[in-house]
């Protein structure tokens, strides 16, 4: 009878709610839409009614762990309440983790949605058995988070992992955050459409014009079905995407020097017209990547060894262990895993 | 009586060497000059002689832990083998700890130099209680150490900490690594040359151009004294440095979320004339910067506490430490007694 713990992902569009086992294995997941956009104390009733089902529910096949609930927004670990949530109005100065706790008699942990997400994909996800990673996620902004040693690194005030505010182009746009260039201006979906809008008033995209015009929806998607078709606005938008996105992942590697860079969000499916000039950029400007990267199969041993492709071509040395950077496998389902492992972990 | 180990600083200009005890006491050191270029054998003649010599003289002191040496190349921990060396030649592909511990009769531990430093600092300098802080050292290029929980972090390879060759400007000058536009070729002593010479170059900077000529040995040193005596070009190279420098910072912080960045080497004393637009930067480029840097005494309740000035003024609560940017203190004794206390910790 394995133990379960619950993962909570409480999104910009779904509140989403998955009893899971200690051994990765999910047992039922709830998903409410968000229509008529509830307020919190509504969000906060979906979500404990449906905790409580679950694990009353899932009572017989072991032990409830707890609650773990990924939040878009900086959270104060020790208070447990949100510090700074754009998606959120009413959440901050709010004690969210004591009333829910409250609520349920049971222990409940709170976590930044791209920290939990990146320990879904260590636990069960692209980077399984890494100990040493970090995720990048790419939708509208970028959000990160990093795992060392198995567990989230939060960093001083549970604010690390800013990955998309990192300068990439000095004098490039202006971001939200106050700076400029930020890596988010140029590899998030917003930066596609900027991008786009950007080519179309130069009147030198005459194909994403006409899409544009068309198009009710116009937006990173259909710039991706335009690039994917041949159209080379469309790709010159992703392989300015890509170069940044390089440039962006060789500084991390070089501060950093993880085992794996795992690439989620909506926009890394992306990743056939973005990943050729990422690499190019990883290649030119990481002299950690350089020196880890291409495992020469005559010298590694690993031909040897028989295991020539992917992560388990990672020969027994340390020296010739190559940075991996990979897409996410868990899609949206990452920060739901995460979240359940966080509060099983914390038992 | 208490114990003691060694710590060795095998620099490109000197060999030093000195016991340090586990309260971090510096009982001897002693230094050997490079005059001759000495060869990888007479170094480790020097450095063993020296060892044996400490170790048995204040052996009535206390128990010797073993010899820690700092070493400007990647270390390869597994095997203590220096993976890459640009300034020991010879000394790659030869079994330095082996012999060395062969030598001694005694545990001898090996780490990259920067690394032992920020160790140094964190234990005895700037950083004195700051669990997670890194150092960035500003000589002729840019070296860098990481030390989470009170231990080097080394990443899957022994190469953490290569803030020089973050990209800071992607259509920059080249740099040695193969990029371009790394922090390095914007914030170290040959940086500051380069940027001089350009300045000359263009014909507008003749205060420049008059030094260069009449001063044999032009340099950092003398571009930072015409800056403190007031000359504008010299100033202007200065303030592209903190620019750069600032940025690179941003970025780190962004990522790390680090208590303490210590800046070190060198260049790091031209503080005055460089860290006005270094901190601009900091501000406007990092949101975790920006979110915890400025203390506001009548909100974190320092005031009542009666702890406002430096370090100190973080108050118990995570949310409002703020990210502390200053000097090192120990200079170059940093790396020994980061070294002296690796060995001393691996006990």
């Amino acid at each position: 009878m394995p133990d379960f713990s619950i993962g909570v992902d409480l999104g910009g569009t779904n509140l989403r709610i998955a009893a899971v086992t200690g051994e990765g294995q999910m047992l039922e997941k709830v998903t409410f839409g968000s229509k008529g956009a509830p307020g919190r104390d509504q969000v906060i009733d979906q979500m404990c009614d449906a905790i409580l089902h679950l694990s009353s529910k899932y009572k017989a096949t072991g032990k409830f762990l707890g609650a773990g609930i990924g939040i878009p927004g900086i959270v104060d670990l020790q208070t447990g309440m949100l510090r700074k949530s754009a998606n959120l109005p009413g959440w901050e100065e709010y004690p969210v983790r004591a009333e829910i706790e409250r609520r349920l008699g049971a222990r409940v942990v709170l976590e930044n949605d791209a920290n939990v997400a990146a320990l879904g994909e260590q636990w069960l996800g692209a980077a399984r058995g890494v100990s040493n990673m970090a995720v990048v996620t790419l939708g509208t902004g970028i959000g990160g988070g990093i795992v060392l040693g198995g567990k989230i690194w939060h960093g001083m005030n549970g604010m690390a992992g800013e990955f998309g505010h990192v300068t990439i182009e000095p004098e490039g746009p202006p971001c939200g955050c106050g700076s400029h260039g930020c890596a988010e201006q140029y590899a998030s979906a917003s930066a596609i459409v900027r991008m786009a809008r950007e080519a179309i008033a130069s009147g030198e995209a005459p194909s994403l014009a006409k899409a544009a015009s068309s198009d009710a929806e116009f937006g990173a998607q259909s710039i991706y079905n335009l690039a994917i078709q041949g159209d080379e606005h469309a790709r010159r938008i992703f392989r300015t995407f890509g170069r940044y996105l390089g440039i962006m992942l060789a500084g991390a590697i070089n501060v950093l020097n993880l085992e794996m860079f795992v690439i989620g969000g909506g926009v890394s499916s992306a990743w056939d017209v973005y990943a050729p000039t990422m690499f190019e950029e990883l290649r030119e400007r990481s002299i950690v990547y350089a020196a880890t990267a291409p495992i020469d199969p005559l010298r590694s041993g690993s031909l040897e060894k028989g295991k020539e492709e992917g992560v388990s071509a990672r020969t027994e040395s340390r020296n010739e262990r190559k940075t991996i950077i990979t897409r996410a496998l868990l899609g949206s389902d990452a920060g739901l895993y995460g979240a359940a492992r966080m509060a099983g972990m914390a038992e």
